[in-house]
């Protein structure tokens, strides 16, 4: 598994450098272009799958060695059905419309100027993720459909997988006429290329996207000298009224927690106005325990929840990403909204209620990415926003918020056409 | 002068955490209440100019004091003609479109969702700046109209005039019921308290914006750990290619290098086609040496203009911000891009000439935040865009690119409306 190199820094500033070179180039590629080559990747990962599976197979393997969990080991393992979903995925980024050259706003000045604002490519995006090798896939593909050169540094469990994968979009780049460059491999699991990619490579990367867990987006956050795209935590919260509904609500939230409890969209915190704890509570809770979800809730939630435990404030900023949800009654939407803007972690919240003011107070003065109304919190998700795929969720409000797709992965200029005019 | 303070890291936490605690009430603060703000704020520098005037003259007096440069003291002073200029900016500001609370984007899911962009204040917003003391009412009154926190650190030249413009915007906030704590003053010149706002006070500062010249915005860059809103050199560049007007090259030349040669969007080099050396140069440098530029060109250059000194390497890549011009002759569009590419700060270009394919590509290939065709690049000023005010220019990628106006000083979030969806 050890497969360091003499001199890392070396070899990243030169990744670096090549990459930024292939920036002009990308920037003014024809659409027709990226979608060839993202779509000739794709057939590439088809009729390569033999190969792709069994550099796979040695990552699995190689896990197993290693001894690394259940989890881990599943998610990097390969099939021919996930191979055929990642095709496909490359397919999928490749119909959606061209963000760059897109002229986002369009005005003319009392001296005649006309003044554009036209998307742009970022520049070169550098993505540091774990184990899953379809984020190889993903990741390139939406970074260059948005005109960006890319620096791709993937989990060490999965390196056989991701440098097969990679070998595919580079064959499409060729077959599409695109520089090489334009989605680079970091060669090495050493950890010293991450610290590298974290410098910026001498100005050479403009964005850092970190994918992962907790530890990996708070050692990148923490140590990054270039903008960060990230979401640290997802400590979700859902807030459910006495006006709601209560099926609706025991629906919504049975799903905001259990549908996939492990994902960053998960709700974490169910606050309960006191006024629907007699009405609501039960069934919510009944439906959540059926479905084998642990209650951590306050004194008030106890005295209503048999077999609950009662939580702790440390239980109030947990991201459980696990089966568990810690529950609170609150005197009103003040308190709710009190509590979400002490704990929350500025992704996504969801309130359940039938009365529209307190629906749009919430709306308003919730200041995360991403506020519901009488919806679930999992969809926090580019995919189900429409975004088409996604490369993460951040939480930052410079830039790039929620769901970062195509769109998110751009800059912009200004082209400003005159006659002559000169400045009085 | 000294007015150092025993502990200015916990005053300026303090500042930090005031800032924060006002955010909620602004970001829900009625436009009407900011327009009242403003204005009043205006009023009350209009009936105080006796008090401002005498504030300004201690700082005027300091300065003969301690020696500073003519230039300087003139940026410091203000008169009844520039407090007037000061207040109507106030009220100028006041008059624009609130630029928070509006729809970005709307769209619909086929599940039902509801999904809307909406605008939303940045949060708290550190300003560093040097000697004119108008920031303080521009900088302060920007922030507060895109619904901003603003912490203000103003130069010491200037502290006393400060202080008294700053009175008056506090007392417009009061007048308007709005926290008086959303416009501070860093009440000290020791220099530690800019160290605290570059490290964001404990998570309190969402973006700084330096204003002032490159040591300070460079050490701002250099050592904040919250993004930036800034441009450290204005290196503009024009090219004048063989199919442009004469006399438009000529007029538009003379203003963009003459105009002020001294602000950011003075043009610094010249590029003109080897082709147009003939037709073009002579009557374009002959403008410029009866304004009382100096020319600085390469080998070419040199032969046709008579008391040109011959340019090093060095002055490529130097933004003079004086009456001093670098000129080379390129053999055509793509040196001309090449040269860009390689010297240019990238903040703002212009391209002189009558051949609509090298204008796009110029204006295409080209990676500044402003690029022009047949103007000045004296209009890079968020004035003359039309945005307003701005809070100076940026160069950086993510979010502010070009004139940062109030639109730039918001962010987003997303609203997602439902009636009961859960993720399948």
């Amino acid at each position: 598994m050890n497969n360091s190199i003499p001199d890392v820094v070396k070899v990243m500033n030169q990744m670096g450098l090549a990459a930024k070179d292939s920036v002009r180039a990308l920037a003014i590629a024809d659409t027709s272009a990226k979608v060839l080559a993202l779509t000739h990747a794709a057939t590439c990962i088809r009729q390569k799958s033999g190969e792709i599976l069994a550099a796979n197979q040695i990552d699995a393997q190689n896990a197993k060695t290693n001894e690394l969990s259940n989890a881990l080991v599943d998610r990097l393992k390969l099939d021919e059905s996930r191979l055929e979903s990642m095709a496909s995925g490359l397919e999928a980024i490749a119909s959606f419309e061209d963000p760059v050259g897109r002229i986002l706003k369009f005005w003319t000045r009392p001296n005649g100027l006309r003044i554009e604002r036209v998307s742009t490519p970022l520049g070169v995006i550098g993505v540091i993720y774990e184990s899953r090798p379809n984020v190889t896939a993903d990741a390139g593909a939406l970074c260059l459909m948005a005109g960006n050169a890319v620096i791709l540094r993937g989990g060490s469990d999965s390196e056989n997988s991701s440098r097969a994968i990679h070998a595919c979009l580079v064959e499409g780049l060729k077959h599409a006429n695109l520089p090489p460059d334009a989605i680079q491999l970091v060669p090495t699991t050493d950890r010293a290329a991450v610290g590298a990619m974290l410098t910026g490579l001498h100005n050479c990367i403009d964005v850092i996207v970190p994918r992962g867990g907790k530890s990996l987006v708070g050692r990148v956050q923490a140590e990054c000298r270039v903008p960060v795209f990230a979401h640290l935590e997802g400590i979700c919260h859902i807030y459910v009224d006495a006006t709601s509904s209560v099926e609706m609500a025991t629906d919504v939230v049975t799903n905001a927690k259990m549908r996939r409890p492990g994902i960053c969209g998960a709700a974490e915190t169910l606050l309960i106005e006191q006024s629907a704890v007699k009405s609501h509570l039960a069934p919510i809770v009944d439906s959540l325990v059926a479905q084998g979800c642990e209650i951590r809730g306050d004194e008030t939630v106890c005295g209503f929840v048999e077999g609950c435990t009662e939580a702790t404030e440390e239980d109030w900023s947990t991201e459980y990403l696990a089966p568990i949800l810690s529950v609170k009654a609150v005197s009103g939407l003040d308190a709710a909204i009190d509590h979400v803007r002490r704990y929350s972690s500025g992704h996504t919240e969801s309130i359940l209620s039938n009365d529209e003011a307190a629906v749009e107070r919430f709306l308003n003065e919730v200041d995360s990415a991403i506020l519901m109304h009488n919806a679930s919190t999992q969809f926090a998700d580019g995919g189900e926003f429409g975004m088409g795929a996604e490369i993460g969720i951040a939480t930052g409000k410079m830039h790039a918020r929620g769901p970062i797709g195509l769109e998110q992965l751009t800059s912009f200029k200004y082209r400003v056409r005159g006659d002559g005019q000169v400045r009085p």
